[in-house]
């Protein structure tokens, strides 16, 4: 029997095949029009098929998160990858197994100590090795900064210990935390003049620093131009969620991943329906907690997968979501879910939502459902 | 080489066997004194090993949540499984078909047309199934009120449709919320009445209901006495976490479940140290942040399992921590945690944290590794 949507067991991770599409189509014009190579970050899905369709679409190679990310799609033929989190000297070993078996793994630093150790160790074992040098355009997270002592330190620790100084690259995740397409566009241009700045002055050492890479959904989405940006980054683009409808580069019903759940439950005196969605499947993501609209732990939909404007889940236990109206109590919510009732609940952040799940189950417009698996761990 | 601590990658999910097995019979022999059965919620571990040990520390049967943890649990020889989330019709194949293969699995219900329907359905299959009535006895998610006219209703759907009532229960889960003894021993009162005069009314309408099951890791722990209860069931205790810490029903030091991380660099300026574990291995719980102490996403400590007071995870991406100091920032930050340095972070919350990972890691006292797997999806 043909596995159809409407045979699903609940919960389950559905991914909308149609809007999917789109999103991939979307990002990639957009890129090709800005004259920029894309490398589509896989650690939102890691989902063979998933990746395959953004390669398909005109991607070049792939992000990773994690050295599991990048060993399974290495083995499934994914060939050039980049390793954005980090290097440290304990993780060597992995990575030049990798390199050994053939992958093209490019690894990042931001810390001249670990860098001139990398080197040294990958030359030891006869390998070269790329490195890029992780740049810190807006304060969040990791990497050294353009106008930086640092960024000169880590360059020269790199070429001194034979390993190839092969770009820079920049997350500006702190555009996660805006909302306007004003604020949008000026943090795509400071991540943008950040990262050319910084290959500017390796270059001016001497050092060839061809890749200059840099992004995130919301700047991918918001940038004017990008001139001296070699390639663009980003993730959750493919899926969307509750927190870039927040930001405002979707819309809801844009949103590719859901889950299917079930009523089982009421208690009408508080207008509450339960279902099978708790945190497990949605994850305890409160992305949206602090932005524009709340959505608790994810916006209701019919099973369909039309948006029911003012249903949301307001409270998660592991194996019970709490679903109920926003503002005024719903008097009816018996009647208008029954026990039995199924809905799709879109999520905050696709990115952990879909990490509770060992594999998506895609939907074609006709309700038919083909499996696609998802791994997970290190 | 036998796997040793010291050599595991990272991020992994460590547990300290000496804590875990303090922790079993902690709970086993407090409800052996209180005279009554003990029955754990496996939903938080997952794992064969760790439910293993609670038997033959002297639990009777298991909780689940899922009806794959009812499969994975039974074909690995467990026979006594109460299904402790809401049965829907939809889900109940599943169910009849464990109850063919020979598993004594009991399921609840809060609802008389979802009861008639799974007696119903049963009995078309030959097979007579024991459902527990869900009692509601703090208003915090399902069931029905002890005093309530649908208790009956229930109890009658499921007697007529030639169903065995089997039992009732309660999770008293805003216990939760609570964090001085006094309120922890009057909510587990609060629960152990609500739920014995449940009972007693359904044997007033002359059905036997001989199973009376209350239980969450705080009551459990709290109650002073429980005359009219059956059993006992409670999940998280066999971990503990920073939630249960705040609570007032364990130490952080008792805590046995923890993420091994790598410093992987720095933002001195800002007295950060950034590591490999970020809310992927932690998960995006952040349960202590209502609670007397909000731990961020985790308790620091030594690679030795020793806490290092102040020091905790302010922040998480994906795959990357942001380790800082309570209070006043540490200018030391670089030179107390170089490059490399391996820490363990206590979860807010051990079910979500546990789930991010395939397997356990279980360390001795001689630091010396055993693997345990555990399972998850639905």
């Amino acid at each position: 029997m043909r596995p159809m949507l409407s045979t699903l067991d609940t919960p389950a991770a559905l991914v909308d095949r149609e809007r999917l599409a789109r999103n991939i189509a979307r990002m990639q014009s957009r890129l090709d029009s800005l004259g920029v190579k894309f490398r589509p970050h896989v650690k939102t899905t890691k989902c063979i098929e998933i990746a395959r369709a953004q390669l398909e679409a005109g991607a070049r190679g792939i992000t990773v998160s994690t050295l599991k990310e990048a060993q399974q799609f290495h083995a499934a033929g994914f060939d050039d990858i980049l390793y954005a989190v980090g290097l440290v000297p304990g993780k060597l070993q992995q990575v030049l197994a990798l390199r050994q078996a053939g992958c093209n793994l490019k690894v990042i630093t931001d810390n001249a100590a670990a860098a001139a150790e990398i080197g040294r160790a990958a030359r030891e074992e006869g390998i070269t090795l790329e490195v890029w040098i992780e740049i810190d355009t807006d304060g969040h997270r990791s990497g050294v900064k353009p106008e930086s002592a640092q960024l000169i330190e880590v360059g020269r620790a790199l070429v001194e210990s034979g390993a190839v100084l092969g770009g820079v690259m920049t997350h500006a995740g702190s555009s996660y935390d805006l909302d306007t397409p004003e604020a949008l566009a000026a943090m795509a241009e400071q991540e943008r003049a950040g990262c050319v700045r910084a290959a500017e002055r390796l270059r001016e050492q001497g050092w060839a620093c061809p890749n200059v890479s840099v992004g995130s959904t919301p700047t991918a989405l918001s940038a004017k131009s990008l001139p001296g940006v070699t390639e663009v980054r980003a993730g959750v683009y493919v899926f969307f969620d509750l927190v870039m409808a927040n930001v405002g580069v979707c819309a809801p019903q844009d949103i590719a991943l859901s889950v299917l759940t079930t009523v089982i439950g009421h208690q009408p005196e508080k207008g509450w329906a339960i279902v099978d969605a708790g945190w497990m499947a949605m994850s305890r993501d409160r992305g949206t907690q602090k932005q524009r609209h709340d959505y608790g732990y994810g916006q209701v939909c019919g099973e369909d997968g039309n948006v029911l404007p003012g249903y949301v889940l307001t409270g998660a236990n592991q194996e019970h979501g709490i679903l109920s109206r926003e503002g005024a109590k719903d008097e009816d919510i018996e009647k208008r879910f029954p026990v039995g009732t199924r809905l799709r609940i879109l999520p905050n952040h696709a990115c952990a939502t879909g990490a509770q799940f060992p594999q998506y189950e895609a939907v074609g417009k006709d309700g038919a459902v083909v499996t696609w698996p998802r791994f997970y761990g290190w």
